[in-house]
């Protein structure tokens, strides 16, 4: 994906849960932010959502990153959209306090995009005064809004396609995926299910059928595991079998005439039906802090996010296209390489940790790896080689683990090739913390392979010759102590 | 947590989705089932589940497990429950069918506990013309049944409270989490929702307002994925924030008034409607068979859980509690040792595989990783030793990859003690595939830390003396040729 950098500054209008999601969103991705939000708080509020976000981005995203992007907090609206290419609007859910900002945007920036964070106010009736209400829109994110995704846009009867068309592009260089509520209805697609959701569980908790905690299990151990990768109908139409959907519905079609939801009523929020919901989830999460909850949650996330990235399936496509767009943004940017090759950074995920409380033995030869690929991959050995039959296989590896790493500590390794002949390449990997501590070193004899016949042979002459080229500039770096160390040899 | 291995024979009753999920897990567990299922196409229908289901089994569990149970196939109710511990019963959802199920049942065994499968029929009724109504009890699993660990348990107004605990136990055994559901409902608590959310979607493409792939998206690239790990009512209680529940409540309470659902009324199920349905489905998911989603799903599926086992999150801790029932049940009945240390099997999971189509580097050293616990494990540095500050840190590794191996092979790693002095141990790991061909050798040096020092410290009396005592069991062996090599030299 071409990444076009039409997105360098960003003013978002309040600062909110909502709106510092949206601030660590475009931080993250290296855009600057403009914030106006007059709650004395606000500095202190998006520091708490950085801490989780910056934690979350590092071990969502592999390589490198661009620098994150400045913060400036505005003393008012006209001065936070001034020369932004997007403003975002994440104000509370009350039509005139909305109104009231849109009107104090137009007094200071012409045509600039407007994206309102309404969880289901009317994008009509949003600009229903504004002098340019082409320019409005909807964009409905989800929280945490630095992790997950989705944004539906939603255009009004006078927002343009042009304006539609946009903010898409716009959303997915911030790493979303845009969905297009192609009709104008109250809570767009998501909250709607949300909405059924939320109305059936009350029942339930008010009836006594069920407490918070076991609703919310009844979601996690089963449907919820299923709608992280597919959605309604695919699950359905997986269960339905060979036969089709036309017969998995007319299978379940009667259950739409039984009595299995309530949602013809709603019941009342008595102050009782509050404090026994609020009492009953106490019971269930109150063993954690909303800080703890936060974290373990941005883990989960996380974690499936990468899985589904690696599997490059669903909401991990998206992960990977932003993937790829941030490498591209980081290597744009790069000064001229050090004679030794930085081929891997990371941060410690968390679940690289053993029960020794550090990171674990094999992560230091999972960082190797990456690193021998990066290096393959400045030689030319890319997916389309790899495609075509040719790759690079480890024969053999030497590690020398010289000092731990907690989680959370940002690592990186210097490559140096030793030597390139033939078939033969023999790397050594050298990784460090980030305070330049060295933490183990890698050195790797790989042979080239024709995956075809599974068997060494020659790598094509262009790859040949960039490695060549690669090793050249090596040449004179002196042999590492560790390089040709058997196990256990004296030092 | 003990196994108590009450369950060792299981019959089924019906063999389609559910009925073959049941049969499915039953036999991953090692469990001996008696299917009856008058279809003449039975036993193609349960071979092909199979396929998925060990596929999924062994990228989900680690480690060893039981061999695997047999299945029978009965030619009679009668015939299928003879000597069964627990009769599932997954016939079509019809009251008069499954009644007449259970008169053959009751004819035929008696006390043995009855579980439907049904997704919303009340156990009352199913049991109001049985002779020992008290051992019926409704035990409802989503789909796919061997890989989602929920099963609702309902019981009847004459369901007795030792049927719903046995049922409990039972379930745990197969690696499910039991859910009770204590008040007899229609659709018991999650079928509720998902009817709740099966309505609204059935208006919204009625409606024209979304496809089915796009009301999918707005599931999976959002709520979706939060849902797999927390629930509804922990997801609010976190983005409420420090303000809490009740607060919380109050914010978004309004919104049940406003028009944000039409489950107020139910669409008619016309050609129409259902066909634009089917229509839109395959426009979404057409490019796949059946089998292929299956598959995608499956490994989707396993990649979320075996990373919420890693965080002990959710319905991870169902998976992790499984693992180590199943690895307890492979242990006891394993032979007398071999000289060598039989320290690690697995089966190469499917996100092992790089892009070279093989066992990535990186998990060969974690599988003498986990080889290398083992070994401690065996000399008595278990969690307690490490808890209160001793273990051991790998500080040197050699490696020899020899051959490739892909994802589903079985794998395997034989670990002999090269050496073991005062804070000093020297593994030699050899990791083969089935057929004993040799993938790798790994050569390690460790050193005993105490971990509140940080530093390297002679393990404990009795730690040393189990493994001058392995080491000793080893003493005769052969030193391996490739123990002492260094990288690239001449073999």
């Amino acid at each position: 994906m071409k990444s076009t950098n039409d997105l360098q500054r960003v003013a978002v209008i309040g600062g909110g849960v909502i709106g510092g999601g949206w601030v660590a969103r475009c931080l993250l991705n290296g855009i600057t932010v403009n914030l106006y939000d007059p709650d004395p708080n606000a500095a202190r509020k998006i520091d708490a959502i950085m801490v989780n976000a910056r934690m979350a981005f590092a071990k969502l995203v592999d390589g490198l990153v661009p620098p994150e992007g400045k913060l400036r907090f505005a003393d008012s609206i006209a001065s936070a959209v001034d020369g932004a290419d997007l403003i975002i609007e994440a104000v509370p859910e009350r039509l005139d306090i909305k109104q009231s900002v849109y009107h104090d945007i137009e007094a200071a920036a012409a045509d600039t995009l407007i994206a309102s964070s309404t969880s289901g106010i009317l994008p009509s009736d949003l600009q229903a005064h504004m002098a340019q209400p082409d320019r409005l829109l909807v964009a409905h994110p989800f929280n945490p809004v630095y992790l997950l995704p989705l944004v539906e846009l939603v255009g009004g009867a006078k927002t343009s396609q042009s304006a539609i068309d946009k903010a898409s592009q716009m959303f997915r260089q911030l790493g979303m995926h845009p969905l297009h509520v192609r009709t104008e209805i109250p809570a767009f697609i998501a909250d709607r299910f949300l909405e059924a959701v939320w109305r059936e569980a009350l029942w339930l908790v008010n009836d006594g059928v069920a407490t918070t905690a076991e609703i919310d299990d009844a979601i996690r151990y089963g449907f919820g595991l299923r709608w992280a990768q597919m959605g309604l109908f695919e699950t359905y139409r997986v269960a339905g079998g060979e036969a089709g959907m036309a017969h998995f519905i007319a299978q379940f079609g009667p259950c739409l005439q039984w009595p299995w939801t309530k949602l013809t009523d709603v019941p009342d929020l008595t102050d009782e039906l509050v404090n026994r919901i609020a009492d009953q989830s106490d019971a269930q999460s109150a063993a954690y802090s909303i800080r703890q909850l936060e974290q373990i949650r941005d883990d989960n996330l996380v974690a499936i996010l990468r899985q589904l990235e690696q599997r490059n399936w669903g909401a991990g496509q998206t992960v990977r296209s932003w993937q790829e767009q941030l490498n591209a943004s980081a290597i744009r940017s790069m000064p001229d390489p050090t004679p030794l090759i930085r081929s891997y950074e990371t941060t410690v995920p968390q679940d690289w940790v053993d029960y020794n409380g550090h990171m674990t033995e094999h992560r230091y030869l999972e960082c190797f790896s990456h690193a021998t690929d990066e290096i393959m991959r400045q030689a030319g050995v890319d997916d389309a080689y790899i495609a075509a039959g040719g790759s690079f296989f480890t024969v053999e590896t030497h590690i020398c683990h010289i000092d731990e790493v907690m989680a959370g500590a940002p690592i990186y390794v210097d490559t140096q090739i030793l030597s390139v002949a033939g078939k033969k390449m023999r790397l050594f990997h050298r990784l460090y913390d980030k305070s330049g501590t060295l933490l183990a070193t890698g050195e790797h004899m790989l042979l080239h392979v024709d995956m075809t016949q599974r068997r060494a042979s020659q790598p094509t002459a262009l790859v040949a010759a960039k490695l060549a080229k690669m090793a050249a500039g090596h040449a004179t770096l002196a042999m590492p102590d560790a390089a040709g160390r058997a196990v256990g040899m004296t030092r």
